[in-house]
This record gives C-alpha cells, sequence and structure tokens, in this order.
C-alpha cells in the first residue's frame, strides 16, 4: 500500500488496524563513475516497499534527499543541511501522528542521514508532547539501514569480501541494477575501495575523489545480485518492523 | 533524463550545454473520495519528464510534499510549513547552484505552494549572492503550474465547465488515471465542486469537508481526458522552459 | 479609528463590536528618480485608513518595510527576508488574536509583499492551533492590494495607458502626491515604464536600472488623480472589507 | 529629511556627506486609562524627526512595534518576541550597511526595547563581518533614550516628584499631548505610580493591573509640558548624536 | 548543594522546600597579558557556590561561556551569538521549570552577558506560557552582576582607584587568584585602564587591543583582595537571593 | 593545559605547536537513585583532563548540558534540544576555528550526545566552508566516548558482567566516585539493569522508571575500580586523540 496511491477514507480505514508506516529515506549525490545519483533513494524505496508488501503496511513517499553536504562539490548532489532535515522530519511526523500514526520505520540507504534522523527524532518526541498533540506519548521511530541487515552483511562479504567497501557499494550498486536494469552501464570499473576517508570538508573531499567520486566496484554488480540482495532485506526487515509494531 | 538515473559526471557533461532543471513539486493531501493522497505529486513528475524529454532537460528528483497545513486534519495528510518548505527549497538551490545549474523551472501540481515557493526564491537569491556563491547572479527561477496552461485550462472548461472546480478536479484526476489506471477507482462521485470556500484553520477545513474531502468529480474523468492534458501541458511547458532557459 | 491614537479600554470595547482590524503595509525602496523611497507605505497606510473611517475599522500601525531583497543595492532600502517578515507577521497575528481580532484585512502597497504574506498567514494559522489560542479556528486573513482594484486599474488605464507600468507607477505617484503634495519634485521624467525585467538578483538589478531606478513616469502624474484613486480605492476597498468581516 | 519621502538619488547624494542615520523606535501597548497605545512610538517618531532636523540627519520609518510581550493580554498590544525584534534590526541594519550607512542612532521610546536591541546589534555586528559586507568594521549603534536624557529626567521630577514613575508616565503623556492635541483625554486620572512590580510573566501582569493598566498620572500631563520636554530631548539627544557621529 | 553532585530524588526533597536555583554564568575570552581566559567564569562560579551555601540553595552547572563576539580574534575566545544564548537559556528554563523551579538567580560574571540574558527571559516567559507549562506563570528570572555588588564596587574604588577600569579589572583578577592561586603570573603589568572604547566590531577590537588585550592591572591583585571582594560579594548576594526568594 | 586556566597569549604560542583542542561534554540528568545528576560531565571532564595532559593538549571548558529530552521529567535534568545544541557546538567551533584550532576532540560521556554531536559537525563543515573562513577545509571533528573504550569495556564486562547495563551503569558510577569520593551515597542499590527500554517519550519513560530513575547498581561500584577505569581510558584516549591529530 503505497500512501500516495490510496484515498484520504483509505487510510482512516488502515489506522483502524494499525499506527505503522514505513518511510524511505535515501540521497542524491555522486556514486562513483557508474553509479546512479539516485542509488541511496532507489535502493532504500525499492526495498521500503517490498517491506509494506510482506507486512501490510502503507509507504509513504520517499524522502529523496538526504544529509550530503560533504557530497556538495560533485555536480548533481542535492544536500540538505542537518537543520532543514530536521525541520523536515518533524513536519512529517507531526502531520502523520495527528492523523494517528505512532510507529514510524525509516527504511534507510544512505549512512549519512542516520545521526540527524535520530536528532530529529529527539527534537519531535519533545515537540509533539510540547503542542500537547493526541498520542504523542505512543510515538516511536526506528531507523532500518537495509544495508546493515545480517543476512545482507554477509551476502556481500560472501560475493565481494573486502571489494564491498562503504560507498559506491557493489551491494547497492546490484540493488539498483535489479530495480532500473535499463540504467546498467558496463563499463568496466575497478576503483579504489571507498572506506575509510574521513568526509569532512566537501572540497578537501572532491580534491580526494577528484575525476571518480569515491567507491564504485560496479563490475562485481550484477541484478541477480540485485534481487538476492533485496529478497533478504525485505525479509529480515520485514520481520524487524513487525516487532517493532508489536513492541511495547 | 531523469538527474537520480545519471552518473555524476553525466551531470558533468550536461552543464557544458546547459544550465537548465526541471523540478516537479507536489502534495500529499487527500483528494477527495476517490482521488489519490499523491494527486498533484503524481501529476506534477509524470508532466515534468514529459518537459524533460521534449527538451532535453535534466529532471530532478520529485518534492513529494508540499505546504498544505489547511489539509492537516484529513489522515494521509503530510504538510511542510512554509519555514520547512522554504529552508528546504534553499537547499535544493543552494546545491544545484555550486554544480553550476541556474535556471530552475518547477513544474508545481499544487497551489497550496505557489507562495511559499517565491518567498522562498526571494530569500535564496539573497541568501546565494551573501555567501558568494559563483553565479549567485545569474540564478533565475520560475513557476510553472501544469493545471492553469492555457491549453490546459481551455479543455478542463471544455469537457466540464462549471464542474471543473479548483481541487481534486476532473482534470487532474484524469491525468492521474492517466499515469496510474490501475489506480481508478470507480464509485460514480458528483461531489460539491470544491472552489471558494477559505482555506485557513484546519480544524474548520475539516469541519466543512468533514465526511469527503474538498472536490473530487471524479465520475468525470477518464485515462483518454489524462492523455489529452497531458500532451497539451508538456507541449505549452516545454515551449515556456525554452523561453525561459534562453531569456535574459 | 487608528490603534495608537486608541486607549486599550477602548480596544476592549471595541472588540465587544467587531472582530476587525485594518493592518496597512508598504516598502520601503527606491521609486525611480522622482518617487518618494516610501511611496508603497504612505499609499497603503493613506487608503487603510479611509477604508477604517468609512468602515469604522480599527487600523493598526503601518508596516513600513516589506521583503523588498532585489532592491537592495539602491540606497535607502530597507528589505526584510522572507523569514524575517514572516516572524513579524506572525507575532502581529498572535498578539492581536490574544486579544480577540480574528479578521486581518491587509491593505497592500508593495506587490512584492504577497506571496511572504500568503506564506505568513498559513504559518500563523497552524501556529495559533498548535498554541491552543482561543479563537485561532475562527482567524482569517486578506490580502487587499489597492493597486489592483478593479476600479483603480480602469482609471489607470483611462489616464496613463501602456505608461502606467508595474512600478513607480503614474498612479502610485499620483497618490502619493495626493498625500504628501508638499513632496512633489517637478522634474519632467520620462522614464522607460517598469514592467518586465525580471526582479531575481539585487546586483543585476541594479545593474539593469543603474542610473534612474525601474519605472517613474511621475510626468503624468497630479495630485488631482491621487485623490480621484483614493476615493476610488477606498470605496472598493470598503465593499471588500465589509463582505470579508461579515463573510463565513 | 524622512528618509520616506526622499528619492534614492538623494539618498545617494547624502551618503556622500554623511553616514549616519537616526531610527525611532517605539512599542504598541497599553499606557493605563487615557494613555494611548501609540505612546512610546509617538513619542521616539516626534522626537527623532527633531533630531533628524537639528543636526541634518536622514531619519528612517519609525519600527512601531517592540518587545512588549509582557503587555499581551492588554488590548490592543502588538509584541516581537524578541527574536523576532534581533531578525528585523538585523535586516534593517543590513539594508542601510550595504547602502553605506555605518552609524545608527536608535532613538528609542520604551525601556523594554533595550535588552533585546543591544541582543541585536551584537548579533548584526558578527553577522555583517561573517558575509563580508563592505564598511562591517565600521559599523556602530547605539541606544538613545530619551526619557532617561539629564534634562528630561530633571524636569520630570521637577513637575511630577515621585508621581512620574516608570511607564505611562506624566512626562511621555505629556510628550505625546503635544503632538497629538487632539488625542488628549481630560478624564481625571490618579493612578498608582506604576514603577517597581516585576514584569515577567503576562497573565500575572494583567492580573496585577486588571483594570487600569499600569501607571498613568495623565492628570498631571499637558502639551505645554510637552513642549518642554520636547525641547530638552532634541537638543541634549542632538549632542549626543554629534559626538556619536564623529566618535572613533 | 551542587545540582551536578546531587541524585534527583535529592532535588524532588529540595523542591518541597524552595522553588529558587543559582545559575552561574561567565565567558570564555582573553583577560589582558596575564588574566585568565575563564576569568569571568571562575568568579561566577565560586561566588555563586558562595551564596548556594550561605542560602542553602542549590547551584546549577555553570555556564561557561557567554555572548562575547567582539572578542572572537583573540585566541581563546569562545563566543555564543546572541541567538544561540537565548536558545541555551531557554532551554535550561524549560527544562527546570518543568521539574517545579519557579525562581532564577543567575550570578553574572561578565557585562556583555546582560543584554541578551534579559531577552532570553522576555522570550522565555512567553514560551512558557505558550506551551501551557504548569507553574509558567510563577517563573521569574534575576541577573546578579557580582562586580556590581554596592560592597564589590566600593572596595574596588578604595583599593585601586580609577585603575579598576572595566574588563579584565583588578578585582577579578584578584577574585581569580583567590580561587586559583596556582595560578597567578606575576608579571608586572600596569596596562592601560580597559574602559570606554566602544565594543563593536571584532576586527577593530582587536586591532585597539592588539598586543595586550584590553584592560589588566593584574600587578594590583593580591588573593588577600579577593578573599575580601568574595566574602562581600556572597554575603551581598545572599541578601538580594533571599529578598528574590520571598518576593511577590 | 585548561584553556580557562590560561592567558590568550598562551593559546597564541600554543597554537604555533598544535592546531589541536579536547572538548569535554556530558549531560545532567537523573542516574538512578544514588548516582549523580552530573554524572557523565563528570566522568568526561576528568578523563578529558587526563587525556590533555598525557598529551600536552589543551582541554575546553566542559559542556555540561546535552542532549537529554527523555530525561526531562525526573527532576534535575537540564536538556538541550538538538537544535540548540547543533547550534552551540556551531558557535565554539566558528570561534576557535578563528582562532586557528582545525583538530576537535570531543571527550564524550553520555550515549544521547552522539547524534546530535554528529548532525553539528555536519552543519559546522558546511557553515565554516560557505562563511570562507580560513582553514575551514582542515577542520575535523572527532567524537571519542570514553566508555565504548576497547579496554573499558572489556574491564567492564569482568568486573560486573550483565550488571553493567547501559545507564547509570557501575563503570561510570566508579569513576565519578574516584572523582568525588566525598559523595558516596552507600546505600545497597540493586536495580533492573538499564538497557533495553526505548527512550521515546519523556512522560512515557517516566513512567517506566518512575520511583527509582533508570539503571544504577551502585553497590558494585568502589573508586578504585574508578582509578582502573579511567586510567584505561585516558590511556587509550590518548593513543586516538594523537593518531587523529596528526592523521591526513
Amino acid at each position: 500500500m503505497l500512501l500516495h496511491l490510496m484515498t484520504w477514507t483509505e487510510v482512516e480505514e488502515y489506522l483502524k488496524v494499525s499506527p505503522g508506516i514505513i518511510l524511505p529515506i535515501g540521497s542524491t549525490e555522486q556514486h562513483g563513475q557508474t553509479g546512479l545519483i539516485g542509488t541511496d533513494a532507489i535502493c532504500a524505496e525499492g526495498i521500503a516497499r517490498g517491506v509494506g508488501e510482506m507486512t501490510h503496511t502503507v509507504v509513504a513517499p520517499t524522502i529523496n534527499v538526504g544529509m550530503a553536504l560533504h557530497q556538495a562539490t560533485f555536480p548533481g548532489a542535492i544536500a540538505l543541511r542537518p537543520n532543514t532535515l530536521i525541520e523536515l522530519i518533524q513536519d512529517y511526523l507531526t502531520s502523520l501522528t495527528r492523523a494517528g500514526f505512532t510507529k514510524f520505520f525509516f527504511v534507510n540507504g544512505y549512512g549519512g542521514n542516520v545521526a540527524t534522523l535520530r536528532a530529529a527524532f529527539a527534537e519531535t518526541y519533545g515537540y509533539l508532547t510540547d503542542l500537547h498533540i493526541p498520542n504523542a506519548e505512543k510515538v516511536q521511530c526506528r531507523i532500518a539501514n537495509w544495508f546493515t541487515c545480517n543476512s545482507v552483511y554477509k551476502l556481500g562479504k560472501e560475493l565481494y569480501g573486502t571489494l564491498e567497501g562503504s560507498h559506491a557499494t557493489p551491494s547497492e550498486m546490484a540493488v539498483t541494477q535489479y530495480f532500473c536494469p535499463e540504467t546498467i552501464r558496463k563499463i568496466p570499473v575497478m576503483a579504489e575501495v571507498g572506506s575509510l576517508y574521513p568526509m569532512h570538508n566537501t572540497t578537501r573531499f572532491r580534491r580526494r575523489y577528484c575525476d571518480r567520486g569515491m567507491g564504485d566496484n560496479s563490475i562485481l554488480a550484477t541484478p541477480e545480485d540485485g534481487k538476492h540482495f533485496y529478497d533478504l532485506a525485505v525479509e529480515e526487515l520485514s520481520e524487524v518492523y513487525l516487532e517493532f509494531l508489536h513492541g511495547e
């Protein structure tokens, strides 16, 4: 069930059954020489919808952009400042809490969002209470990074070993290829594994990865791998979601 | 060309040819008894992509939510406060201006966004200049409401006369049906035409339209009409875009 | 009745009879070679007071500055950023709503204020509701641009034809002359009509109108015309106000 | 010279001679049973214009509202939150500094503005420097409370002794009567002297002064006294201004 | 009683007896050639604890940094912008008011904090009321500058005469020596008395005091003097506090 | 070297040798029945000073309060909203970067600060670059939680096994006892181990831990253990710091 394809009365009916909603969030930033700018959003959206189907849960419209300030000097990046992302999340949660949703499950495709999301949740818990919004006390938010699922991590290690890296990884390339096979660029890329370089200042970050972006061993990725990752992530996150939904 | 399906080096190449980008923006809010919550975003996204194809222009990821505070009491609405939307737009424009984009063409699917978008543009023109960002002086933003295209307006009057209304209109229903035929709900709805009721306070707004939402004469809409509206809007907005792109 | 010339107990009495208040808002910015920097505020204030007298309505102190960022490079401009203007309007409306006012009629002298005012209204409707302020539900705001009154527009066309333009227009010059006859500068000015140039970046805006400002065909204006415009605007806006006051 | 009655080219000429500008700021709040809501703004505006004439200095449009939150429960008050007032002052100073003004002399009619004005100055000194605005280093702001002029204070003691008080004082009543003789309410009022009650919470403040407001011994005030106060304040503040203008 | 050395149940018990709390606030900025960067915080903390002991009052953790923007170009300064300090104070007061504290006594060691603190108090009085926080109506804040105590001022004049100055004064040097005797630098310093130079722009401020900082006649200070100042300040502020605590 | 006990010229000298600074940050919140409200700040400050001594590094004044909103209903808590903490950190970093510091090492005593600190760092990296502050490109921030040091974690498991928990842990109790032996409350407490309960809403959080707070097995802690933890943390963090300082 995709929120944007429902009517408001259907949402009203749904809320009699469940207070849960899944919110996909990604980023819009470089993913190496062959990776798509929308990789993080594409993966989060696709997997979130899989979880939504498996658990009969409403899925909100995807938040396509995230906290990607250090990527700002690579053309195509759209970065929200942390403060902006906090305000955005606050408005999402306030609107949906007013309607009756109280269990917010963020399927996240981008590590750079985690800290700001957590800050946003804390800000919003306080805000909803301060405004005396009904059910404020029941509101709970959870971040679920598909790429840190145990099963996903294990498969990544099996398939790519140390070449998996941490950005523009073969696994997210594979998932993107699975969802958007028409976009596969078959240039053999054997990039340095994008992993440990500190992501502080955008100018310096750019200088470090000037002519190729960070990461991208897309030569290793296949849509078939992507399907495999997708299946594992959906299954594992569905369990996590249901536990979250029914938890205290 | 969809930004999220490009690589950053493709964006770099594109910018050598054109500084223009199309940004679809919609809303997430009730559209009567049968209209989709995502109607405004669906129409804006689909038409923006049509304009992008016709004019060989990059299309940014869709901004799915907008300034819909007066809709806040209908389940399923996600509303950004004006201040949040201003911050969001500022971050989009700042990121893209840094990369070299300077002509921003917002294909808008929701009347309620217009004022806040304009405020955001003014705020950002000043902000970019204050930060001494290169090309700040060249930045221009334009709002293009697909639903106020001359050709669209004329067809709406022809097909539906006074039943067109101003919210959850048959024309946007038709366009949505064209893009998402699988979502058509064939309940015969003959709603009061949603037009002039003041949209101030959300509680009062809800009371006024309590059991049906505002507008929605979807019985009049067909996917074929939708195709027709789509073609007209894409053609007219493509012309507007090109004039904007090449204008002083 | 001017708010600043009343006592608080008189306001208390007034509120037993009417919840309406008129708020003049202008701008402080260049108006060509002979037009006054305060033109927009002077016109708004004078006409607002006329409407106040005709309808026995309280008139608030004039908001003299507005959203004039693109004018920032002409000496004498004082520009509020949109965010600042939103905060300001929010504070005005919150203060006055607490007292019991709920119908806010902004007589506006400057087109550049409209978008930000609308954004401010939306922000404030939500804010008042969130804070559970009594009567929040009843609050309504309306912008009345004196210069877009039908009768005013018609007279402008009659008197000046295409030389009316859109900024530092003969009509607002005339109204200013009517209110401040001592300030009339009788230099024959035949400026290019200020109309369509995009008002984005202040540096570029200044370059375009470098040695004269934008608009200003003051040679056409007379205090007698001003009186005529004033009478028409007051009559038309008084009707609009009363309809607004008594409307649902 | 009133800024709003000048043209922008006249401002440009003025700036070749002087970088100084006078900014009147008042408040909009109760002044007892017979005092005008606009008392503080009326006094500040009138005296500022006097100083402007005596020193050939530009006077900006009056800031009519101030930091009057503790007055919020008396009908007619319009109060800016400190944060809003800081933003407002920042925008005034930024606009005017861009034009070339660097010596800002605030003629203040309301004690409640002082702390927030000072905070705003500090915020703005930093802001102008951070944005690398030309002349940022030269900017200086000064608050001149007309009511704490030595000569004014002395006359107040002479005329009214301990009945002068601290709010809705006979002296500001007198100055208001001098500027607006038509508004004199001749009800004999002998109020408790408004002086030491802590001005913290607006609800408590209202309860303390419930049926009369705070202060107001208007029976003592006359327009003649007002003229006397006016003359003294203009003379003393003109000296202060010139010293400030020519100081390091 | 130091808050950070108490348990929460001890605080709960304390609140049954008293709603008062003492909050030390200082600054982190240059104090001349031999004065400590933390002088203002050290003095405020030490004296606040003395008052806490004498009056059996809880003392909050010291706010070590303040509004020191004009000091920003001297290495070691940490300056909060006024807006940040306002937010900080608002959060302190909101947290503590929720717990039941309502009498907030700020022992302040730095003149530059006063205006922003007052603005923060006004902002918070309104904020607490708007959020309908219990006891909001009872909240009162008071600033107590130890250095403007009558007894302190008198002793300073006696001991140092006109060499006392206004920044990095012998008296605060002495108090710091009393608290931190191990930090005494015995370089004979006879600085220009830091008093009247306008503290506007940080670049200019630095240029004025380039190679020595402002003030600092530490040659005059002794730990014995410091003890004397401490005793006087604690005694006088304890009286002020108790009057404040028991006042209306 | 403690920043607040240095003079500004000593800081200037230090910066010729090292760009590094250590910033202790804690929290002010309940720590069970016998744990001190300032536990997190006390541990962070003490260990940070240890690291400072071992590595000859300047230590900034302790940030005593943190992001503790979910603790807000326990008396004695002082909680900064995430947005406030972000502003605060931004001001600290901006001030210190202007002086020449570029390596910021936060010794953190409270898990609840981590997300907001990370968001603050990202916000500040962008901010410093936008303002063209010298050395902005070199700025790097690192969070070092003393309680997640390998050696500390291992010792905690050895000494307390599963009773270590996650809040008001025996290990932080022990460190606090080591620093403040005079505050040891010897009530035998065997609390439920504070570990997994979700920390969302403060009201619910309080209800869950109503009469005892969360965690606190202080019966297990001894000052001798504390000394041991301290030594391990200082040694391990000193290594981490030096690697960070000398890293790219």
